[in-house]
């Protein structure tokens, strides 16, 4: 099984007045890997997804577990493994730590669709093949 | 049951490249309005509950479901209940929708900390007494 | 001469760790303010002007000053004018204060164009015509 | 003299419906290049200085062009100077270009204060020291 990894440090402009990163961040974060993941891992940019292909990718349902706070300079290890790859969707599960500690976890369900119509369709074999071995083994 | 309600025009600067509100703009919207509700519901803004009480309020834990997508302009009607008032935490449920169409709905659990040291503690009564009201009914 | 204006209240999310208002977050102010402005006082929402009319208003230049900083629950007053108003270009005013007090000062040029191209054309007269009683008077 | 150096991939969260970088978010952009100057030539991460230190270095002016947009997946190549480095003040010039193409060019005067006055103060020597190098020769 593959992961995907990504690292990311804690922004000043991600913390708000706690001192803490601010929790839609992590949102963002989220949307980041994913964007990041279709580019290296599948191949296609985000660019590419929406403008030439004329799809999206929205997101259906989104669940999160904030386990500690993060702080400004600290240094977040993301990675990304699909939970279960529907035919147009796909649970994909965003963990990340920081030294090893687990800060925040997600379960993130994204839909493939047709960008004016916002139509579910089933993920091109093409895009498939690639998101096959980030599935998580039983 | 009394229901917290606020209204929220999407901005252009809530929507994306495909032209629709880029989800992590849905959990700001959240947080603005569990904001909303502290000030204008317990008696206690954020400004006071950080800065004079020293106190902050965690999410440990979001559920979110989009239902439809929003576009620029469209009215998002929201409303926060209460699902389940705990002794040091609280969840919340905030539906958003337009014109009587679903958009949004989340379960948002938030936790009373002590700012410094992010400890738990009990909800001062009488947050708890102001927040009785908004508890669901079973 | 007109005076466009709108009110904010300055919301924990636009706060940073210093517990004032983060810098960024007062261009979003500019934008949101000039989005109104278009949609109340000229009668083309964002929506219709990107959407329907295919039309654009990046901004060419922005010259700001910060004069004091702004705290979370400050509520602000803004007010914008027309510096300039040229051919295809605009020199928009916006002035932030808090009882009173000058907070900030932003001159920030926007310019038609086509949403396309993003080549600059003419303001359509009925664009000019609603955006004349702003023009500062010498 | 010396330049500090930067790259940053336009994210699909920048972009606005018009598909271009969204202004304000080349605001947050500089926030970020000024934070990592402060913590990879400075020495000085943003977390210490405003915790350990208690200073603060809040944004005063800042003057920008917008020269040719951005838009998703473009790596921008960010490079920062100094204009001009006063007794507490310091005019920082943040320039962006993408192969080669002048995108945006910005004028940041930064205040070094105490955090919880907001007064100014002078920059530290050991600073003052460090920031010498990125002053533009005449």
């Amino acid at each position: 099984m593959s992961v995907f990894r990504q690292t990311a440090v804690v922004k000043f402009a991600w913390c708000d007045f706690a001192g803490i990163m601010f929790f839609p961040r992590y949102f963002e974060l989220c949307n980041d890997t994913v964007e990041a993941w279709f580019a290296e891992a599948l191949g296609v940019s985000f660019r590419k997804l929406h403008g030439d292909l004329n799809l999206s990718v929205p997101t259906a349902r989104m669940e999160a577990d904030f386990r500690a706070a993060s702080r400004m300079d600290d240094k977040l290890d993301i990675a990304l493994t699909v939970e279960r790859l529907g035919g147009a969707s796909c649970a994909i599960r965003i963990r990340v730590t920081c030294r090893g500690e687990e800060r925040f976890e997600a379960r993130q369900i994204i839909v493939m669709t047709d960008r004016e119509t916002l139509k579910s369709r089933r993920w091109p074999d093409s895009f498939r093949q690639k998101m096959l071995p980030y599935v998580e083994a039983d």
